[in-house]
């Protein structure tokens, strides 16, 4: 008898590339097939990593970057056993709103991290790592006057410099090249219909795909 | 011209073991020297350590143990580059109530995670390690008899059953053979002033050692 296998897909992207249009439009077409579907957002999904995330993003906190990589691993490990794993045990498709590669781009390619600790951190303290991955892709400046049209206070993140997101740009794209099977990366500069578009077209060739 | 380097010395030990007491006197034997004297305590010692220690020892909370280990290290990175590599670098000897030592004894013994990973993040999180460590050694059931008398709730760690704590006192001691140039270990199980007089005579023997 064949394992009822879930399938973990997740969806990044930087500050203004659209990722709640193009969440919202996943999760329906995931639904179609009659699965189950867990969203999961991070940090948080988990009554510990809300906790966590409120320390995180709190304006006006002075984490060290060390702190912060761990605070994010700390809430992804609860969220991984506590919901992630069990779902797709389940054989749920698990959408999960930003998982480790998130990491390497803010802690490693942002903060500067070394990557080593970050990947030793994902082998054990996450110990999965999505099926498929859609990577938003958008130009630094254009993403963040989209996320100041949307008003409302910067968190502790959103508040960095220019070029601590040009290097989380960067890191983000490094790796969708270094792993192609698993990244789609979309052009994110797009209009809000082309980009949800392109992404749920990526998607449903890559379940016709699936076994 | 001599850096000006500090001493680090850490004080180890389980529930009910006389920590306070022991704290207390060695903090006068080290501020006698004329140096400036920086206490610590763990999980905690800044502003958002004591946020993640709120989170730690919440009793309800559900963490699972690669959360936990992940959130003490979060705090002791934090603290190492906000309040002790700072003291050290003044010249200052800096006393933690508890340190990596405690993360081996009750996240490694206690929950069962591997050494390996701990070991791991001690280098890179932590970043450094005692001059000189106490280990208050006194049977589990004595120690929580102790602590019990005191009255109060138990935080989430300390209502833990008798077989972790066993486990937590195994891995200190083997800790502390395995490196007993810098353990001393005291018997804990003797009256509170003959505990604090073994501590301090071990201490003023330590430091007229030191050049």
């Amino acid at each position: 008898m064949p394992l009822m296998a879930g399938i973990f897909i997740s969806l990044e992207g930087g500050e203004g590339a659209g990722k709640s249009t193009v969440l919202s439009a996943l999760r329906e077409v995931l639904a179609e097939s009659g699965r189950e579907v867990v969203c999961t957002r991070e940090p948080g999904g988990t009554p510990e990593g809300e906790a966590i995330r409120e320390l995180l993003l709190a304006p006006g906190r002075e984490l060290v970057p060390e702190a912060e990589l761990l605070l994010m691993f700390a809430s992804r490990a609860q969220l991984v056993r506590q919901v992630i794993r069990p779902a797709l045990a389940r054989g749920a498709a698990v959408l999960a709103d930003r998982f480790t590669d998130a990491s390497f781009a803010y802690q490693g390619g942002g903060r500067g991290l070394d990557a080593g600790h970050i990947a030793e951190l994902e082998r054990w303290a996450a110990g999965l790592r999505p099926d498929l991955s859609f990577l938003l892709d958008v130009g630094v400046s254009q993403g963040l006057a989209r996320a100041r049209s949307r008003g409302g206070e910067p968190d502790r993140i959103e508040a960095e410099r220019v070029d601590f997101f040009e290097r989380v740009r960067a890191t983000y794209l490094a790796r969708a090249a270094a792993e192609p099977g698993r990244f789609r990366v979309i052009d994110a500069s797009q209009s809000a219909t082309a980009v949800r578009d392109a992404a749920v077209t990526a998607l449903r060739t890559w379940l016709a795909g699936q076994p």
